[in-house]
């Protein structure tokens, strides 16, 4: 890519989470050349001339992440003018929640192209990339506070403890079972399936689904 | 302005803020040319070469607003292919919040080339600018819920009953005195100034202030 001094270049970055091995994880590419060859990097594109920003997001995280019809959310635009050595490009970021579910064994090995790292034990990325998963993540963190979005890492049937789990883990700390059983009530976007779970020599435990299913309501 | 097909334009609009007449209320600056002559607008203008986006909202607000040192924070950036007829533009919209005393008299004034309309009774509005003022309203009423972002539309000592007002006036409804009361205290923000307001036939009601000033804490 070339960029002639004058002009603007934009692009999208994607920050894709998914939870695994109970850790916070994000998806990053290794870079093939300069600047920051070798460096590890956010999947991302240049916008095409008449994509809109959200496609574009979508579009990288379909070819550079194989990952399709997850949450996907515009995160912040960062534009220092001296953020690519190459010349002025503005990258408007997203954030998107993949739960391991839906990503398939093939895309959740590790190569040395494409790899997921905990968010908390990154190694130094290209660009300003540091700063933007630094800035989603604290975004994600905040949106537990309220809203549904945890929601989006459950399968279709899960179990209270699995759910605490999931906010643990990006919170990066425990929290009361009793207090935040009573946060998610007042939520009310969960419901009984009817359904318990049983698994190895603990208790059976209630399993529950996403109130309307296809149609969490997420509170910008 | 003269966009050639195939570059891409970046710039900012900012979305000002006040309370005025008990309404809230957002400034808009008159459009001299086409496309859009004579429409109302947000005030906004192209990034430069070496400007970093947040620097270029400050300067709009300052050049086209008159309006300096107060709370601005980026929005959310538009990019729809068409959203401009000369050709691509994408903007990083911003939103910020004047208090009237920081405006000045003559700022308040409405001329042909400015004025102050109330955001839930706007005429059409040029390009796409009255999504980004819909948008800046829900980020600013979500923002009350769990952030002390009101605290920005007061002078430096408030009755309680002011800043009431200020959420009543944003949210568009009204709000429970002694549940509003509860919710203040939680967030922890404001402190007794030991001083009292005296007006008219009302009983003197407690000042407040900021409880660290020129610190609030924004829990983003």
């Amino acid at each position: 890519m070339v960029i002639s001094p004058d002009s603007r270049t934009v692009s999208t970055d994607v920050v894709v989470f998914t939870i695994r091995d109970e850790r916070l994880q994000v998806l990053l590419v290794r870079r093939p050349r300069e600047p920051y060859a070798g460096f590890w990097a956010l999947p991302g594109g240049l916008v095409h001339d008449r994509e809109d920003l959200d496609d574009c997001a979508a579009r990288v995280l379909r070819q550079k992440a194989s990952v399709a019809g997850v949450y996907l959310e515009q995160l912040y635009t960062f534009g220092r003018p001296d953020r690519d050595p190459r010349g002025r490009v503005v990258t408007v970021t997203y954030y998107a929640l993949a739960p391991v579910a839906r990503l398939g064994g093939a895309l959740m090995t590790d190569t040395d192209a494409r790899c997921w790292l905990p968010v908390d034990d990154l190694p130094a990325l290209a660009f300003d990339h540091a700063e933007i998963v630094a800035l989603a993540h604290q975004r994600l963190a905040a949106k537990l506070e309220y809203s549904t979005i945890a929601l989006q890492f459950m399968g279709e049937r899960f179990t209270l403890s699995e759910l605490q789990c999931v906010y643990e883990v990006i919170l990066g700390e425990s929290l009361d079972k009793r207090n935040f059983r009573r946060r998610l009530r007042g939520l009310r976007c969960i419901e009984e399936t009817g359904e318990w779970f049983r698994g190895g020599s603990h208790r059976p435990a209630r399993l529950y689904r996403v109130r309307r299913p296809g149609q969490v309501e997420i509170f910008k």
